[in-house]
């Protein structure tokens, strides 16, 4: 797409950092954890699972913000919206997405709730399954959607996570409505299996009529649709949205549009360490390319490029700069 | 060596969380860093070099502390001695700890000045240069030296970085006199050049009398001994110390006894991503080899498995377990 807007996506979403520790299966179940998926935790069993975790490595997340900190990476202009404490993991997390180059102005809450954490264990199969201490990051309202901000974006990016809470929601869809009203396109990431479960018809009300862009994984995207087949919930979706990336894996992605499919493979590497983020460093790669002209199979190899380079060592937040992957 | 002690090693060393961001040289010579070194900061320039740092990981770190992470996570049973305060890097410290297996009861801060940081550029060659920030790890005074725990350990280890400071000096001699008296071997690393610039004259003393094993780098090594060539300085060393174990990055390490040398080969890794803890990881290897009564040849052997291990990803402390290593 082309645009003379500056930002060329703002998103909004939960500002998190995430403590990552390795574990083998038996600590999952142990720990009556549903693997490869992101449950919400309190205060109390946040300690519990924390003390009970191994070592840990702590690097910012945040669905929405990795995507917008791998864009920056690739020298994309982004701003995020989100909600930290005024404490030691807020400053980290504000350092490190100002470090990636991405805006973020939302002011921090002072006193109150900490901000929010993400414990993930990294299974040997480089699995991560995800335990959120939300805190401070549930505490955006409607009235921190900076509209002014939303109206300089081509693009207005937003989180399934932020489904859970009815604060967070209605932030969202005062997001999207404002996204529509100054021609921004609208995208959403359907983000976990147990969102889609407790919103399916919310999302698919909004996947038929508010959505432009979609991205969702293979899994959640069955989810949308109980009973019906892979192949079978692509030809439903299909044709719903300008654009819908189904994420497969190892196996690579789909891309659906009214005009046909475009399949793209995953790209290989010697080592899968930690697919924490692989999903959001995909929507980072293939809103990069969109944003920049770019052809849907140009897109969907530039996010498989990135995602490809998140999974080789722990974190979400690509270790180095992401321009690299421009040249090939 | 045999023993009916309960602890391997105890350690006292500076409690530290590392801050690790990758970097180009240019950002080195911009922020006036001697490159591969450690230089103490204060807290005005720790504010002003985090600003100017780009995206970082936050992994626990301290010299001494990496080391017995590595003990214990090859299976020995280990005790540090050292401060931090009772805010979230002070808690993310000792869980990190702990969680590895090592005892750490020494009580926190309240108030006062923060859980020390490191500051850690890592450049394209894999080197990292360190910036500390000491804060409430230099609160570590001759009181907090926990006589009792050292009478039960084997080796009592201290790091050079302690000479630095006063207090944490004066704590560290008592530990060493405590050893003495208590039969545990005293074991010393010599940290940076700077520390061994800065107190050449002590260290070289404490060598002839005190140390019963000493690690250092190649480049330490020489600045102990000004204007000789490293034969000259290997001479020199040769016959102090039990052991005398210098290390020289992918060329291996030399261990010196009175009774000879043992040539210790580096093992080969793909990508050196990040030095940062490869000495702490060698004398973890190497302590647990010597208080397990291997051979002088299998200690290096494990010492620089150890060390290649650490240097595969960012940060000093082993992301799964080492005890792998000992099946080889």
């Amino acid at each position: 797409m082309a645009s003379d807007k500056p930002y060329h996506v703002v998103a909004i979403g939960n500002a998190i950092v995430d403590v990552l520790s390795f574990a083998d299966d038996r600590f999952i179940d142990e720990q009556q954890m549903r693997k490869g998926t992101m449950c919400l935790i309190d205060d109390a069993r946040a300690e519990g699972l924390y003390g009970a975790m191994g070592p840990s490595t702590e690097v910012s997340g945040g669905s929405a913000a990795n995507t917008l900190a791998g864009m920056a990476s690739l020298g994309a202009k982004t701003a995020f919206i989100g909600k930290v404490n005024n404490d030691e993991l807020g400053k980290i997390f504000r350092h490190d997405l100002n470090a990636s180059g991405v805006e973020f102005t939302t002011p921090e809450t002072v006193g109150g709730q900490p901000t929010a954490r993400c414990l993930i264990v990294v299974t040997p199969d480089g699995q991560r399954t995800m335990n959120t201490y939300l805190g401070a990051a549930g505490e955006i309202h409607p009235q921190d959607v900076d509209m002014g901000l939303i109206a300089r974006a081509q693009v207005f990016y937003g989180e399934g996570y932020m489904w859970d809470l009815d604060c967070t929601k209605q932030a969202l869809r005062k997001a999207f409505a404002t996204a529509k009203e100054v021609g921004a396109k609208v995208a959403f990431t359907l983000s976990d299996v147990f969102c889609v479960e407790r919103s399916r018809e919310e999302y698919l009300q909004m996947i038929a009529e508010d959505f432009d862009i979609l991205f969702c994984n293979h899994e959640e995207a069955k989810a949308l649709y109980p009973g019906k087949s892979f192949d079978e919930v692509l030809d439903a979706l299909e044709g719903q949205c300008e654009v819908i990336a189904v994420t497969c894996g190892s196996k690579g992605s789909i891309i659906l549009t009214p005009n046909g499919r475009v399949q793209v493979d995953a790209i290989w590497v010697t080592e899968v360490v930690d697919t924490t983020g692989a999903g959001d460093l995909y929507a980072a790669g293939f809103l990069y390319g969109y944003t920049h002209g770019l052809s849907l199979a140009e897109c969907g190899r530039l996010a498989s490029a990135c995602a490809s380079d998140i999974i080789t060592h722990l974190g979400a937040r690509a270790q180095k700069p992401l321009k690299r992957l421009l040249v090939a």
